[in-house]
């Protein structure tokens, strides 16, 4: 049966073409540098926000109109995965990501759930056997069940402890069973509600050991794939301990664990951080510690994670660049983890939302490279750090300096020559290079 | 003498241009619907941030290079208003607006301050009569000196209020001299550090009859400007009485001033209060309301007022989606109330920021336009809302119904059909408009 | 049967009590200026928080241990009526106040949600006939059911807008069967998700339509109580056309309809709005539009509706300076709109966090009473705005100047004479009467 | 001569006190678990706040009625010297801190620059002698000056980061010379204004390669004092490199600095950074870093730093958990880098409001001991994390175990049994704790 009977598979047809179930943008098979758009861009669908999420929100039930919904229990998770195959078919889209429980319900015991899931990934497997999608990552739900009200790897209660660590090795068998890429830990209820009840250190100490035994367990079943923590500031927390990049670094060198973990970067925990996409994608970048990407975006003035899909050329554009800087994404991608909005509940939303994201990462791309291409920023940044070349700048740089002897260089300058940091002609020249970017298209 | 001598003025040289000191999308002269650019943006100079603001910041001081410091006194007002003017001229800009202090320093008294404003007026007048530079707004500055530190009309003190009266006599006198398209308010230490010292009843009395007299005396001399409320949330106060264009309009109606006075739209004030520039563009366009415009932007994650030029397209598109829908501002226009970073402190830094700036609202322009020709949000509308063309939509719209008809006409009802609201496709559409409205120029 | 049996009675024991079972500072019959605090404070249990809540959030399922979750449908509705007047009963307090949804389950049409709601309505009312405990205020709940998902009067759909007519039709029905104090409108979809789709001129006009129609039913079936708006800025909608108090009185008086509401004011929308809770008692009472308290607390790092039970006595301190000074709540009241943590499940939690509320605003009434008793505020107000008691200043107040006498006033001035605000040992002073109210207690 | 002639020395009269100039919490002498309040709390006063600034916000000029503004220059500088240890004496604090241009004008060069501050220095040095009021800590101001409008050790000028590090290695040698107890790093323009123009790897490890070389100057010339980082998210900058405490611990790891430095931690930059001020303390406190704290508080309705004196018991309170769980705060203290309003801008306000903060510090030390005498939050801890005392829990703490026995023992369990996490009544009891610490006194 089919599930999305009145797509066909999407295809390029330009930015002329009025067909809203086509790309304008993004061409799977044009080469940029060598490389084609889907090679670089390695998009993924979300399961949980395109087959599992109901539009739900904290003050109104579902509203999605999902045909596979006459199911329920198994039949349901059997259906969702035939939706999900014909759903990566027709957008043409190389990867998608699950936690264990958007696959498979939880039964009764901890067994239960993992025969669930058994029968699920087989069935996965199966299908993955024809299609060309590939699994980018999988992960473990160790947050919406109320055993985790009070954490998981972080509760105050060493059965959940176990109880997620459990999961955790599922998980990773999963992940080698369907040829994950990367393995995601996004800590949901890893951080507290009050530090009133609260012991941080040994709830952070618990959280290092926990991922100390995962490196463990995937070396010893020879499961390679990259590991990824996933920062989120607070929700459904008051405060998570992978509070942003440079917060999740600082753990990662505290447990010497920085060796074994990436980072998967996500444009709306990023902002609810108060930091910029690309700043946490940079900082990741040049730690040598940007792994991968959820790709979506936030509301500025909301303060929730609206998890939106991403539209904002400004924001893919500067995201690209990071990533093409990057050389790439290496094993990770860009995962939509957004989700339609809860108005927009017909079964066509699902395929406007991910063309839109992605026509906006291939103009993202398409800008970026061309700025690359021109070392737009390249050579501003050359100019304006031309001192640290040569003289007291390259001492400076290359360690062989000290006080004494700057103090005796700043005694004999003059008034400090200084340059314009140029902020708005660099801003309007990313609008012309927007703008021209398709022109003659 | 010169203050810009390396800079001829900014021609219009196309989206292939690349010369910096050149307009790539503004074209003065090019016609949109009948009018020229020229006459639908009516840009504005800001003089404060522009010819009085020296780059210093609450953690460092002054850091701009301009050459008209080199005078002080009286000789520094006269040299900004010859730099102002050759500015207007190469920029080729048809507006300016100006705070009383920013043209003329303040005395030692009301009487030298009126007049050192009178001198420098006199000049100022001179220079317009063979300029094309128009005087879009003037406004008293009541807020930066420490005589203001507790409010100007709304100060516990009533020799504060009587000053703030007077100067805001003059200002109406200045207006009416030179012309002056509008007259604005901004209450800048209108509003409270603490509610706790704070009889706010009557500090909002006082600022209704403050600003009846002033209806009444530009009437009493014939000052027929239109007059603005400029909303800001907060900063430099804790709570500013005018926060938002709703506010300021709950404000005008119960001192029945709702006649008198349209709103001037700040874009950064809008995200501080919490809303986008378009919504509060609209908000007031629908109340018939929306008078002027300060063209700048904020910086979404940063808790204060930044007044950057403005660049983002999709904000200056949705500004004028909602200006054209207007049928244009009228009177009003669209001033720079923004100033060069800090970094940015050479001359040619204003000149690339005003030129990123029109450009940027010209690309809107044009966007816009071609949205509102395609009628892209309008067919949205139309299907949207067409239940309230007939049957007993078009009663609630007429008010010829009730609870009982309407009641009686649910219970007839099954379960209600709803539309997707489409959010992603439509933001898609709006990024192919913004990418192809220059393509094949 | 008891929902609470291992829950006694809760009576004032005093501050040096341990049984966290008790109030320490709530006496409900100890006096405060001739009237009993339990008269003053007028405290509500709000159903949907406490009976029907189940402690799920965006990213966990339900997690609360409630007894009468044994049964379903209408026998679970039967059940939260005994649980919850046996609760009001052991709390001993005077109010509590519903949505139509909480009491009642929806049926399959609207009828048979109406004859739902009726059982109850007739079961309660029955309960009413031996309880202390009366009805504060109740509302419909247009917002949760997918029906409401592009808003309820302001839908884009008109048999949309008719069944939330109905639904109003039948709450005033219930309140006046009922014997409700007030009657609350909180529009949770009344906005838009984007400005895109959205028709704000006809959804505002239709929503005053709207409470038109509600104004003139409750004349028309006698029903005669309070009528309040409930602002909230944002969540679930993008923006909500009620976002605080000086937007609702915007509305309120541009659709002509100021004088048949108040506001209903929660603690935690006025800081999503940028507000202290304060603000909001006080523009409201200044403009004698206080009505009614939804008393919680939100936390000020946290973008969304936490909801908290009121804790925080410096808020509940201010806030009671407001409704004194407002001359008491009227037929209002201070409804808990606030949920025990998702982590705090057990029933005992309930209990803990009524207690916890109801001792804070006790404590935030006795000092308020005494600040005001001392005239500490009255004494600074008085003092700093004296200069208008005489003189220029009485002018201004009398409306008696106009800007050619405040100008003669203002050139015979020298430089102003201003005063410390002194907002620094005005907190000392908060302190001060906060740490000693309850010494030799 | 006498600065503060109106001001006798202010004493401790308690809580019934209703003269304005006497501590009513503060009792320097009295003792607490062994020690006196005065070497617990080391209280410092800021000489920027109290004898340097002057009351100007970014729309108005300064306010501050000073004595010693009479003069100017180095007689300034020499004023501000008697006016301050007048004020320290009358205060009867033990502690200050100042940037070098707090005490000393800048010279047109650094050779100048330093013999003012040599002058200046032996002034406070012979000060000293007679003072019982200490050094807490000295730093460099590298953020005021137009040099470092991009950046001091990060600027993109060689010449400037030689500028700044011949300001640091001055400061070290003024830090010994006073026997300074701490250095502070506060990186004000140490950040990006925009990531467009911005070599964040570059300036990063420039940064890293200052603060060691400022590490070996300080061993070679034998200054022993504790080095202090000062972690700021953002303003002046876009973003800061030191954003919070975690952030700056990820550096300091990075760049082999961790133990060399702690942290200098303000309450008013961890709300901005979107942190409580007691999560940044703990934090600090859990990894060994927490040097010094900025005693202050910030709005939290407001976006940028306000540097209010502390005046909030929830805040000095949960602060004193924290410091007293370190066992103090060592050669750290508690420095009010706090501001009178620019409406306090009498002399007498400088009293108020250190005689606020001081206040609402002891009693925060009062309440914070009593909760720790009564272990009401360590009951709390004990008894949610007991779990770990034994079992399976006790071989996780202790690395015993991996994810084969977890999985194990999660198979064994049934559902997991949780506590409630109390968060309702640990408030409760907190408000009880504060409410009676001062009865019967």
């Amino acid at each position: 049966m089919s599930y999305f009977s009145n797509i066909n598979k999407i295809n390029f047809e330009g930015s002329n073409s009025t067909n809203p179930f086509a790309y304008k943008f993004y061409n799977p098979k044009e080469e940029i540098n060598g490389k084609t758009m889907e090679e670089i861009l390695r998009f993924g669908v979300a399961y949980w926000h395109t087959f599992t999420m109901d539009g739900s929100d904290p003050f109104g039930t579902g509203t999605m109109i999902r045909s596979w919904d006459k199911f329920s229990g198994m039949d349901l998770a059997k259906a969702r995965v035939e939706a999900a195959f014909e759903f990566f078919e027709k957008l043409d889209i190389p990867f998608f990501c699950f936690h264990d429980v958007d696959i498979a319900p939880e039964g009764s015991s901890l067994k239960e759930s993992n025969q669930n899931l058994d029968t699920i990934v087989a069935m996965i497997k199966d299908y993955m056997t024809t299609s060309k999608t590939k699994l980018l990552w999988n992960t473990a739900n160790n947050f919406t069940h109320p055993r985790f009200l009070h954490g998981a790897a972080t509760s105050n209660n060493a059965d959940v402890f176990a109880y997620s660590a459990a999961k955790i090795k599922k998980g990773l068998e999963v992940g080698k069973e369907l040829g994950a890429e990367n393995y995601v830990f996004w800590g949901g209820r890893e951080g507290y509600e009050t530090l009133l009840n609260t012991n941080m250190k040994l709830e952070m100490d618990n959280l290092g050991r926990f991922l100390h035994m995962a490196v463990d367990y995937a070396k010893e079943i020879g499961f390679d794939a990259q590991f990824l923590i996933e920062p989120k500031p607070k929700e459904p927390t008051t405060h998570q301990y992978d509070f942003d990049v440079a917060t999740g670094y600082a753990f990662l060198q505290h447990y010497g664990l920085q060796d074994y973990f990436k980072f998967n970067i996500e444009a709306n925990h990023a902002t609810l951080a108060g930091h910029t996409f690309e700043h946490e994608l940079h900082y990741a970048r040049v730690h040598n510690m940007l792994g991968s990407v959820d790709a979506n975006q936030g509301d500025p003035l909301l303060g929730w994670d609206t998890d939106e899909f991403p539209t904002d050329l400004y924001s893919t554009t500067l995201a690209m660049v990071e990533i093409l800087k990057n050389g790439g994404l290496g094993r990770g991608g860009l995962n939509f983890d957004a989700k339609v909005r809860r108005g927009s509940f017909e079964p066509e939303d699902l395929f406007h939302a991910h063309i839109a994201g992605m026509d906006a990462f291939a103009v993202g791309l398409k800008v970026a490279q061309k700025l690359l291409d021109d070392k737009v920023l390249d050579r501003v940044m050359e100019s304006r750090y031309s001192s640290y070349q040569e003289g007291i700048g390259l001492e400076i740089v290359n360690g062989n300096t000290n006080l004494h002897q700057l103090e005796a260089h700043a005694l004999g300058l003059g008034e400090v020559q200084q340059q314009s940091g140029r902020l708005e002609s660099t801003k309007a020249i990313i609008n012309q290079y927007l703008l021209t970017a398709f022109a003659g298209k």
